[in-house]
């Protein structure tokens, strides 16, 4: 956790200083939360993960937080870091996080499809609202004890391949980096630099690439409701996307479609995390990158779950009624899709990027 | 057509002479396009009317238009007629309606189905967009000439319904009417005292009743896109509705949840039709309220196709592809409910309720 306001770099200090401060604190998370995290994963089930045990529980979560906060600052102020060192740190520091991220990610996804179920077929607990447009259809149970269960298979293998991996070298190699972070950064000369000339325009570079990815979102067309961008246009109003069409004049399967139609928002969202972690590393407030990042999430679990609800249709043997339920499913979370987006689409344009007391441009914003 | 502007009651004209001026031209529209519309139906094929043969082109739309005029005026305006033949007339007229409105209704609900097909699944002519989120899936052909097959059934049921009641002696004795509206509409002694006195207070208990048939929907969750109020939250906010979940504590069936969902707005759709032709009676502008009428009319429409879509997928032995293709088109025409709800929840609070130069409060809107 980072929640202790950081100072702003002292007029004094150099961008050494300033970025070995961060790094050594979330090094020192990294290193608390390690061993816990190890120890959460030994302590739950494999066979049967349940809901009731969450897998992104402490450490875990702790653990990712710290991975991808020291992953973001190596990339973003990679100009003070030994280049190899830095390189390698941070392929590793990638290679934890999409191990340890899949088995929350799961367990949202899981979350996120049996509550879509519940409440299309107005099982909700606590009565909010009335009953769904799936109110006592019959397809609805089945359609739900089967993302139940798919889902559960593909939670219990992401945490096998956790419990293996958090006893391999490969992990340990990596915790003696972190040690090695805790105060020894290795640094290069422009390190010496003040902090307020070197890092802003490091920082800035990370504005100006989250700039230029939003730039190449379809906000136009996302800003007013109701567009079906998620579900019938998919790629067509986005100005730089690969083309959906495939030479031969086929249309392109949805599979592939919908993920192309996806990436340039995945991508958004790393940037906005990048340049969250990057005020975070000079000091300054990012709560409303904090918002858009949110949004941002809530664009992906809802893509993912859209895919698990398609791949689920495509079942052997399964009834036309769970496949109608999980055809309205997937429908839904496109539409969370598409609502993500128009969140993301009104508070985008009315960020402040460029904080008081920022040295230089933030980044040129042109969304 | 009433398209020729009609001039505001003259300070000088009785009640009577006003609203028999906006009769007479109703009934003779209503001559005139009886005999067009009785040809029309005639001429097209009934076993397999075409959407190149639009059922309601030309007489049969007219007739639908001045039908609906009539009916409107003879309710708003009722305290000015013989009660008893007002009444009769009425329910007369209510039946051509019915009896007319639904092969036209049932041509847009094909043409709005396939196009969704087409449109979620990439086929869409003109290739505005890029491909929906159906692109290529095998369910999507098979999903289209099901929904094509049992529309155009329908249809040609309606059809030939349509056929044998227009040589009936019920539309006769209709006719019959319509000729005696033309310049002898019978009215009481009330239609002599002056028309900016008698009519207004009547204009006005449309609107007051279209005011408080708004108030009863749930516009404070409409105004906010992207609430899930036709999927997952039937009836759920609207305080006035009816219970919808039986006592029995099951929840009810999707059909029931949904019909009473949309219920109250079809009823403000009504209630906005008979504002607007009080409005042409008096001669005022109504164009605000045509444009929330479209909109209810795309409301009804998307409702009535969700509904088609749901039981489509009912056919007993379809593949679980066609089931899946089905959920998803008909999640999309209640997310085009929700659409239509959200842009009449953003118009209404902007409605002019109050053209100038009307005599009494047209309305006490309380939307």
């Amino acid at each position: 956790m980072t929640d202790a306001p950081m100072t702003a770099p002292a007029a004094t200090a150099t961008a050494g200083e300033v970025i070995s401060r961060y790094l050594t604190e979330q090094a020192g998370n990294f290193l608390r939360a390690l061993p816990q995290a190890v120890g959460e994963a030994g302590a739950r089930p494999g066979a049967l993960p349940s809901l009731n045990s969450p897998a992104g529980s402490g450490g875990t979560l702790e653990l990712l937080r710290a991975v991808r906060r020291i992953g973001g600052a190596l990339h973003t102020f990679g100009a003070v870091f030994e280049p190899g060192w830095a390189h390698e740190s941070r392929a590793e520091l990638r290679w934890l996080l999409n191990l340890l991220a899949q088995e929350p990610a799961y367990q949202r996804r899981s979350a996120r499809l049996l509550a879509a179920v519940d409440s299309l077929s107005g099982a909700a607990p606590g009565g909010a609202g009335g009953p769904g447009m799936l109110a006592g259809h019959q397809g609805a149970p089945k359609a739900r004890a089967l993302l139940d269960r798919q889902l559960t298979l593909a939670r219990t293998r992401a945490h096998s391949t956790v419990l293996q991996e958090l006893r391999s070298a490969r992990l340990h190699a990596l915790a003696d980096r972190m040690t090695l972070l805790v105060g020894e950064a290795p640094l290069v000369e422009s390190a010496r630099g003040k902090a307020g000339e070197v890092l802003p325009p490091q920082a800035g570079a990370a504005f100006t690439a989250l700039g230029a990815a939003v730039r190449a979102l379809p906000l136009h067309r996302a800003a007013t409701a109701y567009q079906g961008d998620a579900l019938h246009r998919l790629g067509g109003a986005e100005p730089t996307g690969p083309a959906l069409v495939p030479a031969q004049g086929r249309p392109a399967d949805a599979d592939s479609a919908l993920a192309a139609d996806d990436a340039p928002w995945h991508r958004v969202r790393i940037l906005v995390k990048r340049a969250r972690y990057a005020l975070e590393v000079c000091g300054r407030p990012g709560d409303q990158l904090m918002e858009v990042d949110r949004v941002l999430d809530r664009h992906q679990d809802a893509a993912d779950a859209a895919v698990t609800a398609a791949t689920a249709a495509r079942t052997p043997r399964i009834t036309p009624a769970t496949a109608y339920v999980l055809g309205v499913v997937h429908a839904d979370q496109r539409l969370e899709v598409e609502a993500a987006r128009f969140a993301f689409g009104s508070r985008w344009p009315e960020l402040p990027l460029s904080p008081d007391g920022w040295d230089g441009p933030p980044g040129q914003r042109m969304g």
